[in-house]
């Protein structure tokens, strides 16, 4: 647990710099800037030296891609995990599934059949193509994952007394008061330094179009405006169908609200559409690839030590279930276990490599689901996939994007917290996490969160077991101290796992990561 | 062909005043001010008079939805539809189908099983209600259209060369500079006069979130703005997985590429997310309401004569198959004849009704649809679904949204063109139309598209026989001087469709007018 300790120390300092309410959307965009991916096809291994064995430890994505492409390449591998499933962080509860996190609560999921909660990744951009090539090959049903909605909420208790806005009506105001402001600055010429006359006057048209300014450049309430941010009264048909403009909101209450940050966030490389999620939970991805190498992974096998020498790797792990202590022997080893494990596992790798392991602070995030007997977002509030943003501490609540229209329970996303707000949540009981989501969600939906709600589940990764944190979250400052040290191979052992990539907090990076480890690993091999 | 001639000279006109390449924009954009919808549930119509009759002109939405509610509240019903089949503009081309236009051309449609083009409407914003209510009553099944792709391209003629970029980077680099430029000018205190100093510093810390500046407050290239517009070398695993920053481009040259009409675009209500499509094309809609009115219609009826007395209504249309002339006779008579057909059907209705019938002229969209033998937009280029935009005259090209990341042949848009661009593609043949699509829409696949291409279709509206034309263009003139005359009952009579409503062009716009228009004649009925 001291390299735990160690990395709360770190975040709870972090946050201390980046100070509250702009915490989730940093920590948000801060994980990487993953835009595109490096995956240049699956690689092209052959020729391993007869006999040749690698261990690889734990069944997560990257483990199970590095069996997969090893045996392909003519390795004898076998998989140690410490679950009694593979898969990883690529999870989904169902109902009827039962889960006990640190401190010993345990819960029992009660989601009608078809529904799920993920607590961990649950959507898939386009330019993860690792990822997307795997899915397809191992036959993995996408479906499209709503991540942008014009028409969800955003909140900020320090905003319009409280009240929720649609996020169209903010953005639209943010972009109409900016488009007038810039439109006064030029002219009164004091950017004429910037650009010529005619880009001024261009820039000036262009504003009026993107801002939806009147004829005199103002942003006001007309027609033209409602256009972007909603009408008062909307269009219809017949006598009486013609609509009215809506109030436009004043610079000062867009302010208030922080409406830039959703926007910026939707422009992030890694939320940017089109985005994808698996059909029937993100799970699915982990069992597809488990059905790859059927016979590979022994479960229930807790790591507790991991030595080397010039000949081989030796790695000693007991069983679980009967606590009888093992020892697997090979040639080589690729290690998936998340540093805040292995910080804690006996071994001689290099000073250099476990200075880098006990370097990267986790991240903490809490996920809630929430089923509902039915969809109201959808009914009474045309809301149909994406997320609703808050400043309390759940953040954000997201809305399921498969089955909409369908009639019964539904299960959202009803906290996606981290920082502060995920240390407080983790902190509690699971009963005491939904009573909170439910208050907290409740500003969005208030004549129908409690009204509907039927049960819930919750995930805080900081007391997930087999991680006990969410995810790498490395700095500038770490990076340059330690990635290099951690992703160089240590004699016959190889990191992998999104701690290993830029592409941190995502699954693409811990493919990205194994790709790239199992064929330095297969070349080292060859050279051995 | 009076109505038709008069409406091509008024849009013509239209087109000299908005002007060149911001006229496809300034088109969608002005085709009503639709947001939400006025629709409050289905109507309640009941206690019809004992006997009391109404026909029915035209089995299109609007005409399929009064023959529904009318039937229900008790009256006899039957409608006459000059196509053999129903639905109208509703309708989707399946490989087998045929099509002839105006002029004589006959089209064999080619596509694979599954594969289909939307000639008319394609998709459905997710505050059209009274569609969405009527879809999930008659068992449609919806999914996601992808409309707004951060990864998709704009390309101009004017702007880089000829060279498309993404949506992505020119949209970062357009908020970045904006930010950038009104960051200086609120330095420069010339905008003290319009907020507090408080708002000042606010802003100014929004602007440097929003557009991705960096610490001096510069859109500049780093990883910064990278996370929006995409890296140069992307963030990936292992050792070389650092990103690297791309290159920005100038103010001038975003000004080029007219990317704030797409920004624009996607902020407009008809176009904001979520939004929807039929599974298996858009014409499934038409067939659920025809499913619903059993043996009211009567196919292949061309209407000839429309008189009322104040006894009843008497239609006369010819049987298109044996040219035999027939007379019904109703009590009432609920006309959903787009106006274009309507302006040349002899009719006793009141000279204002009529002078309205010919006053609004119809847009002239032309669609054509290509068939690829794989999807190497999205294999390639990374798009899923969503438009690729273009000053040339085919507007856009559009990917398919469904059977996402499956083999085979698939069905793009190849162009969805209006105003000039519609004119000139729709006087070529659907041979040349093609070839003009393969043409222009290479600009954005250069390497693929003529070579997967198998086979396309076209349908210009101008050229659809039974309307000559799209949809109905009201401008604020019209709608002023025609829209209350348009839609009053006259006599026995009453208008619906899309032209009778204000949210044009839009199916939500023929159902809610369709509501509309039997609401009001139940009254009259009860009272009569």
């Amino acid at each position: 647990m001291q390299g735990q300790k160690s990395t709360r120390r770190q975040v709870l300092s972090a946050i201390g710099v980046l100070g509250g309410s702009a915490l989730l959307y940093n920590m948000m965009t801060t994980m990487g800037y993953a835009a595109e991916t490096q995956f240049a096809g699956p690689p092209k291994l052959s020729g391993a030296k007869k006999g040749a064995s690698v261990v690889v430890l734990g069944a997560g994505l990257a483990g199970m891609l590095a069996a997969y492409e090893l045996t392909k390449a003519g390795y004898k591998v076998q998989i140690l995990e410490y679950q009694d499933r593979s898969g990883g962080r690529n999870w989904s509860l169902y109902g009827g599934d039962t889960y006990t996190e640190l401190g010993g609560a345990t819960q029992n999921v009660k989601f009608a059949a078809g529904n799920y909660l993920n607590p961990g990744p649950w959507r898939i951009p386009h330019h993860h193509r690792a990822l997307l090539h795997y899915c397809k090959a191992f036959g993995v049903n996408l479906e499209p994952f709503i991540q942008f909605n014009h028409n969800a909420f955003v909140h900020n208790t320090e905003a319009f007394g409280g009240a929720p806005q649609r996020f169209r009506s903010l953005a639209a105001d943010f972009e109409g008061h900016v488009a007038e402001l810039l439109g006064k600055a030029l002219d009164q010429k004091g950017l004429d330094a910037e650009m010529t006359a005619e880009d001024r006057d261009r820039l000036k048209e262009a504003l009026r179009d993107w801002g939806m300014l009147d004829k005199d450049f103002k942003y006001a309430k007309n027609l033209r405006s409602s256009e972007h941010r909603g009408f008062d009264r909307p269009p219809g048909g017949g006598v009486n169908g013609a609509p009215s403009p809506s109030e436009i909101f004043g610079l000062s209450d867009v302010l208030d609200s922080g409406v830039w940050r959703q926007m910026s966030f939707f422009m992030n490389s890694e939320f940017q559409t089109t985005m994808f999620q698996p059909t029937g939970g993100m799970g699915m991805i982990g069992k597809a690839f488990a059905a790859q190498i059927p016979g590979l992974t022994t479960y229930n096998a807790k790591v507790t030590k991991l030595i080397q020498d010039k000949k081989g790797v030796t790695v000693t792990w007991s069983d679980t279930g009967t606590g009888k202590v093992n020892e697997t022997k090979a040639d080589w080893c690729v290690c998936t276990i998340p540093l805040t494990i292995l910080s804690q596992i006996e071994s001689n790798l290099s000073d250099k490599m476990q200075a880098a392991v006990a370097a990267v602070p986790y991240t903490n995030s809490v996920k809630i689901g929430l089923e509902m007997k039915r969809r109201f977002w959808e009914d009474d509030y045309a809301i149909y996939g994406g997320h609703s943003f808050t400043n309390q501490e759940i953040g954000l609540i997201s809305y399921p994007n498969n089955n909409l229209f369908k009639d019964g329970p539904a299960v959202l996303l009803g906290a996606f917290s981290s920082g502060m707000g995920g240390y407080h949540l983790g902190g509690m009981s699971p009963e005491e996490r939904i009573e909170v989501a439910l208050t907290q969600g409740s500003v969005f939906h208030p004549d129908s969160y409690r009204k509907e709600f039927l049960s819930g589940a919750s995930v805080a990764w900081s007391r997930v077991p087999w991680i006990q944190g969410c995810c790498a979250r490395w700095t500038e400052e770490t990076r340059q101290a330690h990635y290099q040290d951690l992703v160089a191979m240590d004699g016959r052992v190889v990191l992998a796992g999104e701690h290993a990539s830029y592409v941190g907090c995502w699954m693409e990076g811990a493919l990205l990561s194994s790709l790239d480890a199992i064929t330095r690993l297969h070349k080292r091999a060859l050279e051995a």
